[in-house]
């Protein structure tokens, strides 16, 4: 595609303006937005607020008179219209690591009531290692003959068997941009007698899922990436209507007990979704987070995914057009509907070439082994910038210059 | 005491000039800095450049330029140094409740080792309810005939028994502010065969704790009180060096792992204290705690200590001096040794009593059923500000001017 072309794509992108209400670096093109997101324009000055006027004049009573306290649930509700789950489903609490060890155990406990034998949790080989740690941490917890199994990720509907309690399936897969069918899945675990906890961290705000429509029961996932919340923001979790009052929450804290400020000793959950907080909220990280998504407010998801699809197809294009001999796997070659919003190549030196690229301001990141990967966020970035950034990959593949050795020492955080 | 000796006191109190490392509201007296502590200088300033400069403009790389990445160790060897923990044994993450949540299994696991039998988790009637909450739901979780044991504080020594597997105590009491004997209560414990996990809430930044001398084993605590790391700041968890290694983290998430960024699909737990880590941590949060905790770079915690007793006197006597027919059952009544950093009245109409408080200015807070509670910190209240609280409270005893409509209606949060 030939640069006016790309112009055009731009000048007719009706998000476009988005860009607008973040900020970001001058002479970077940013691709890891699914890492984490970039800052929107306002949640400074809202961390400043509550940092300052909240937390530093009106103390301990901003619990009551800045609303922190509704705040799990009204950010929540807040992530639920971008999930397409209904009010009331959603609460913002913890990690995701966290919120999936609270709803795994609950499915797994569900799962018990009708079939007390099962005893696999099942995952797929592609999704995000945290997960699979929190499944062996309350398998080994559990005992009693629990197990993980884990098959690839194409074999995750030919597994639902009748030996399985509950599975965890993370909708996106991190380094390929997979995507599972959330409908055909839900409907076949149901149809199993299976109870899913879906992941969401590379879906929300990537793109419309829909929760409810799916009949999906249980999820979780992170607020950092394409939903733009802060490093380390408070992650969320989904329980469907139906089930909220069966769930005997593991992580029983008092933000979760009916009346905290009660200081019965005995534990009583809280009606509904509440119910699965634990500890005292970040106010501070949820502040951030409240405000970045007002973003969202007037975005329809519709268009963000039309625009994530072109764009990876722009790459994918200008790769094969640009360095078709710079010995690229192609890793993302899914169909448009098992596509997330990223692409990603392989190449056995992926970690030089990546550190070279985010030298030259091109900020993707590197997944273990051989991995470049790149997020499509459409809210901040443009046709032109797919284009300038693999331009910039190719030149750098063309005259070699990944290859020093400064780029081969490794950060901490890769 | 009359004003000049309480002006003197101020004079001489070595710990005066720290009030000016506080922003602080004019015109208040805060007596809930053990509900949520006030905001250190320079608390907003890091907070902003996080989230502009770091996150904003660095992004992703901020994890490995801006040292993101070992915060968590790093603030928790900064937290070590307040509560007599060695360098390495204590790591800042999650809430309270979920760092208790961990501790306490790995404790009940521990323990299984040596005394396969025990089934029981003792606690006191004046530990924090969610503390209590956290242990029902491990219970639950666990089956198998465990259960929760509950005493009065003063009997909790007597009721360890050769049953008991683990005891989660609160070193003070939120409510009463009586102080358990840490190292007695541990070493009693210890020859018995039960784990401890302390609780530090209420100690952590009020006095020295010397976790190390007394032998302690395993420990929680928050940051947000007498540390006045923020609203919902991170908190931390402690677990002795020679413990580490045999842990197994029931929350096993990937910032535990010994690799994270290779992305096994095995968990294999990190090496010390860190496998205690789970999903990404709060950086926002985070960062405003490691700010907050400079204040007590040089503080001398003996110093702190001494202030707060006499301040807890000096309350004391001001009551019985200014409004001895006022009805208050003094619930501080223990002697020093066992204090804690607050001093709490009793009051059949103590809600209305506090509100009526807080409207003049004195903020402390109310804890169901009947009390009134005012907590003694010394790194920014002075003695003045303690007889002028009192005073302030004798004119709304002696006036009723409590006893309005307006100070009836309870807030969400109390």
């Amino acid at each position: 595609m030939n640069k006016l072309d790309i112009d055009a794509l731009d000048q007719a992108d009706l998000l476009g303006s988005y860009r607008d209400k973040f900020d970001l670096p001058e002479g970077i093109i940013y691709l890891d937005g699914n890492s984490l997101g970039a800052l929107p324009k306002g949640v400074a000055e809202r961390v400043a607020t509550v940092v300052k006027d909240e937390w530093g004049q009106s103390l301990i009573k901003s619990w009551n008179v800045h609303d922190w306290y509704p705040q799990p649930g009204r950010v929540g509700d807040k992530i639920a219209r971008l999930i397409g789950a209904e009010k009331g489903t959603v609460v913002s609490a913890d990690s995701t690591s966290v919120n999936l060890f609270k709803l795994l155990t609950a499915a797994v406990r569900l799962n018990a009531k009708t079939h007390p034998e099962r005893r696999v949790i099942l995952s797929d080989t592609g999704n995000f290692p945290t997960n699979l740690y929190i499944i062996q941490g309350l398998v080994d917890l559990l005992g009693d003959g629990y197990e993980m199994r884990l098959v690839a990720p194409e074999e995750i509907a030919e597994a639902f068997n009748d030996d399985i309690a509950a599975a965890v399936i993370t909708q996106v897969d991190y380094r390929t941009g997979r995507r599972h069918d959330m409908a055909a899945l839900t409907a076949r675990a149901k149809a199993v007698g299976i109870k899913v906890i879906w992941d969401l961290c590379h879906s929300a705000g990537a793109f419309p899922i829909d929760l409810s429509g799916s009949g999906a029961e249980l999820a979780v996932g992170c607020s950092y990436k394409y939903l733009n919340g802060g490093p380390g923001a408070p992650a969320y979790l989904y329980v469907a209507a139906d089930l909220q009052e069966s769930i005997r929450p593991p992580l029983s804290g008092w933000m979760g007990h009916t009346t905290p400020f009660d200081f019965d000793l005995e534990y009583k959950p809280a009606e509904g979704v509440a119910r699965n907080l634990c500890g005292t909220p970040s106010v501070v990280g949820m502040s951030a987070l409240e405000t970045a998504l007002e973003v969202w407010d007037d975005v329809d998801l519709n268009l963000v995914r039309e625009k994530s699809q072109r764009m990876i197809e722009l790459f994918a294009e200008t790769v094969d057009e640009l360095c078709p001999d710079a010995g690229f796997s192609q890793v993302t070659i899914y169909p448009e509907a098992q596509r997330g919003s990223q692409i990603s190549l392989g190449h056995p030196e992926a970690y030089a070439i990546m550190q070279a690229l985010i030298d030259q301001g091109v900020i993707g990141d590197f997944r273990a082994p051989n991995i470049l990967r790149f997020g499509m966020t459409p809210l901040y970035v443009s046709y032109g910038d797919i284009y300038r950034a693999v331009e910039i990959l190719a030149e750098i593949m063309a005259t070699g210059s990944w290859d020093q050795p400064q780029y081969y020492a490794r950060s901490a955080v890769t």
